[in-house]
């Protein structure tokens, strides 16, 4: 990764959804190979933004809180910029189909803000983006690669499919450079453990350091695959830095696919204590579960040489030992 | 359509868009059959929505001038309605890359609250939503089937799948029965001829009706299937009837494609004088142009019986003698 670190170096980047899990994470990785960064969040309170993520890097980034609605903060922002890591979204599944005006207004209406602001302050930036599996919905084969059928199960899914579009329409349309990645379920430091509406992951594991039982929906046969957030975070920086990335629309994925009962089973293991108990699906749930998903990355590694490296089990130590020491700053924050 | 026209009788049928070219046209033969409709448009004023377009039935329907926005107006009016036709709509597509939030707003923002006020207060409901051909961007196979992947060039597309996929969503997750048509060029009386920002078919038919020379882009070699508004109207009366039809996406279309310079030609012809020119794309419209593109519409064939009855010459032959009579009161309004 040496060559991509001195590419990052003075390099200008602004980070969308910067305070949040992955935003952090890259934008404390980008600040330690000396690029200049500017953060980027709503700090929506039921959202993964978290002042206390950029706690190591706090007085080395420019933090402008601001949602990416606000077209003239937008205008202001994008210019001078190099690369921006497009991060910023309402990203609970659950949460787009209580309230799906809101979902909409983010991950559509905010996009378009950003584009716009983008074509007429500075249309030479670099634009990642990063969408979700989620938008391929129930899989009609696995694993699910880039051409699989876009089928949403949820309102989530409908409206990054319409975000991604955009990138790629401002791209042939305007020139501006546009990478896609469409991410699977990310844990790691930082992930946001304070409600169970944003993915099972980090609720799993808040249940299980407070010595609470966790509950699966379901059998737990249910198929997935995990990314460690450090390479997602070199996902990120591979799609900013390959000339080959540019226009690409990319799943990243993992080696190994792992059923639920698999994982809570790991995590008690690694935890060295836990309980577990089973529990049908709520309606709601149900209503937009997509069954087994796990995804074919093949097209990130022979475009930017990206896979992961991470085990499930060494990801799990690094980040359950995060959130014993700072979890007080994450359960209710 | 006897027993078409029979099960419309009584039925109460409300219609978005319905001042607009399709919307009026579909609401006056509604209204000869004895459904009691309901018509819901904003009258934006460059929009195809005009209050002469319901001369005939104007005081046989209700008509409510309302954005579909307009959250706690649709939850009245969709109370007690049995079909919904959704054609509400920003539907230029040039129009789409200059005002992108105004397309959003319009195409997808409005659409969640049509379906949200139905979800809310009548699921019972069945909707009939039309899309266009546009979603499919620059064909990768001709004649364009429902399978071809979605690969918009232009805001309006992108915003229109959006459109598409809530209302799947909303029957895979709420029982609301919804079909969707996907609408090729249609052409007919009550067509708006005020700009030329809607394509170009009624603006070609102003220019001639005017004596003025008609400027195609291009080569005139683009390939087209047109649909005459009658039978656009029939295959919404069969999609509304049909049980087999809910859940489906279908493509409406024409036996015959023909280019851009044989459409001027006849109507040149029909219209007996006329002349026209060549000039090369301007650059906005290059941009998002399509190519060739027509429907493989086997499907509508199949599952509602349809198909389209009204040679091109015979269709231009009524719209002509409708605009003949009644221009004055298209080409300001």
């Amino acid at each position: 990764m040496d060559k991509i670190y001195s590419f990052y170096k003075d390099r200008s980047v602004i980070i969308t959804g910067g305070l949040g899990f992955i935003g952090s994470s890259l934008a404390i990785r980008l600040t330690e190979v000396g690029a200049r960064v500017t953060i980027v969040d709503s700090l929506i309170s039921q959202y993964g933004g978290n002042m206390f993520n950029v706690e190591p890097i706090k007085d080395s980034v420019k933090i402008n809180i601001m949602d990416i609605r606000d077209r003239h903060g937008m205008n202001n922002l994008v210019r001078g910029q190099d690369i921006m890591f497009n991060l910023a979204a309402q990203a609970s599944h659950i949460g787009s189909m209580e309230d799906p005006f809101a979902d909409l207004a983010i991950n559509v209406q905010g996009q378009l803000s950003v584009l716009e602001a983008c074509r007429e302050n500075n249309p030479d930036i670099k634009i990642i983006f990063t969408s979700t599996r989620q938008i391929y919905g129930r899989p009609q084969y696995l694993p699910v690669d880039e051409d699989h059928p876009l089928r949403p199960t949820d309102v989530n899914g409908i409206n990054k499919i319409a975000g991604e579009q955009y990138h790629i329409l401002y791209r042939n349309a305007y020139g501006i450079e546009t990478v896609i990645l469409r991410l699977t379920n990310t844990y790691g430091p930082r992930l946001l453990v304070k409600h169970n509406r944003q993915g099972f992951l980090g609720w799993f594991l808040r249940l299980l350091l407070e010595g609470k039982e966790i509950t699966i929906f379901g059998d737990g046969c249910r198929l997935r695959d995990l990314n460690y957030v450090d390479d997602v975070v070199d996902a990120l920086l591979l799609s900013g830095y390959k000339k080959e990335a540019a226009g690409q629309v990319m799943n990243l994925g993992n080696h190994e696919s792992i059923s639920l009962l698999e994982i809570v089973k790991t995590m008690i293991e690694v935890n060295k204590s836990g309980k577990y108990n089973f529990m049908p699906f709520p309606d709601g749930i149900k209503k937009i579960d997509i069954g087994d998903s796990y995804a074919d990355f093949s097209k990130a590694k022979n475009i930017l040489g990206w896979e992961p490296k991470t085990s499930f089990k060494d990801g799990l130590l690094k980040t359950m030992e995060y959130y014993r020491k700072y979890g007080k700053d994450y359960y209710w924050h």
